[in-house]
């Protein structure tokens, strides 16, 4: 199972109710919490999304409205005395914002903070059931986009095919392997004959803050779902490419040429009280789009 | 006009929708905020204050729900085009804070913003019009509290009275400054007679966290309100010492003895859904008390 739960879709001025970036990717039974502008805790709350079981944050970037709720929430995980480790992805300024912070509060944390700083593109973290990497955007300041996947399931056996063709127990892990069997006499049982393909590893991606530029197509390509600011609408790309965002016709043309499912819009600028023109302007390029509501969740 | 503007009443813990502590002081026609928590900018706008004319800012003390809505804050000015100066008084690690901040999102803002690190106790701002000073309070890290006061206004002339003695024009300052005018032929008019006394200056004390303790009654004595935190019942007095907090009865206490006129209670604990008990137990020792409900202003 992955999903997407929205906390904040809008860009950097609060307005209508919207609030700044932060999502909350849920994989299998892992919660990543993706940006956490200023709010994030009360949005988590509001959602009622089990925080207490998120174990790893991203932070994109380090203008504010995508993490100046962070050193809130970390202080309240203390305050509700959290055991778990947390692990911290972020530009490396945020541990020394972090912890500028926490010494002028006399703040010393329950748990174990572990930072990491964010350096060039690649692999952040890797278990056996999720992978998350992340990969650089065209913004400002320095900025990451992150890609969770799930990692390949071995594959099933079928296990009233396995009986039929004797193959034992014992040889039950070499087969989700994709090993074959040989039995006694020699006879070779062909693995797809007694088991079944995992299911198709899941992904989502991530791109943060954003200015169109193709080197974005591959780093995203194919995912299942695709998140993809577009601060303005299409007949502002000057001012969008001027301020390194992206339009609605951009993120879908991302959308397009990645040949990703589907598309997530999101970060909108707060010039615009309706979102419906979003959709709608995004489709024309890429139909499989919707706009990130906030406390909606989007799985794959 | 003295009056305070009730932004957020509760302690560190987001919880039943209350948000940390921020109040908006109306001194006249001048707005000062003091201190700005997660969610500030939000509560500003929600309230409807126009806070583009908040020229001063005063930060209590550095624990995050005093201050971490102070950088969006700041950052939205800067997004608005502010243009006028911008006065922050706080503990001196909070312009380090700011500044690695700015630096790290590439912020240069369109305002000047004028940092003042707090120092013992004293006047921080005085114009002819009103005075703010600090005093410290008793708290795990350091801490202050905000005196407001109006300035002495000069006497009022009574016009009437005033030509009725023939006192010319051109004596009228020297009127309003208290002094006695002598006719041609000796005869002296006392300034009573041909002036009213100013109206009294109005005062109002922001006393931040703050563990009870006698010393605190001095420096708040005789304010027209004073902001006192209660984040706990009165039960709960070990408790609020080790914590360096109050309960009602302490706040209570402290007005009672400073002879202030009306106390405003705040900063509530999490702990605590329904906020009535938190009256009714500081009117046991100081009637005058009124719960600091956020959105309502408590005028002098």
């Amino acid at each position: 199972m992955l999903g997407v739960t929205i906390l904040g879709n809008n860009s950097a001025l609060p307005a209508f109710d919207r609030h700044p970036t932060a999502q909350v990717v849920t994989l299998d039974d892992h919660l990543f919490l993706v940006d956490c502008g200023e709010g994030t805790q009360v949005q988590l709350s509001k959602y009622k999304i089990r925080w207490g079981r998120i174990n790893y944050i991203f932070i994109s970037h380090l203008h504010g409205d995508h993490y100046f709720g962070l050193p809130g929430f970390i202080h309240t995980m203390g305050l509700l005395n959290r055991e778990n480790d947390l692990h911290l992805f972020g530009p490396a300024p945020l541990k020394e914002i972090l912890e500028l912070q926490m010494r002028a509060a006399g703040t010393s944390l329950p748990f174990t903070l572990h930072f990491y700083a964010l350096q060039g593109e690649g692999e952040l973290v890797k278990t056996d059931k999720f992978r998350v990497s992340c990969f650089l955007t065209k913004h400002r300041v320095p900025c990451w986009g992150f890609k969770f996947e799930q990692v390949k399931a071995p594959r099933r056996i079928n296990i009233e095919k396995a009986r039929i063709h004797n193959v034992p127990a014992v040889f039950f892990d070499r087969l989700k392997a994709g090993d074959d069997f040989i039995t006694g006499n020699g006879k070779v049982i062909k693995n797809a004959i007694v088991t079944d393909p995992a299911p198709k590893p899941k992904s989502y991606a991530f791109c943060a803050d954003n200015q169109y530029h193709d080197e974005m197509i591959s780093k995203v390509s194919g995912v299942d779902i695709l998140y993809h600011e577009a601060t303005y609408l299409k007949d502002l790309a000057e001012r969008a490419a001027s301020r390194f965002h992206a339009t609605t016709h951009q993120a879908a043309l991302t959308a397009k040429h990645a040949n990703v499912k589907r598309l997530l819009i999101g970060h909108f600028s707060s010039k615009y009280d309706k979102l419906e023109i979003f959709e709608q302007e995004a489709k024309e390029v890429f139909p499989a789009t919707e706009i990130a509501l906030e406390g909606a969740t989007y799985f794959v």
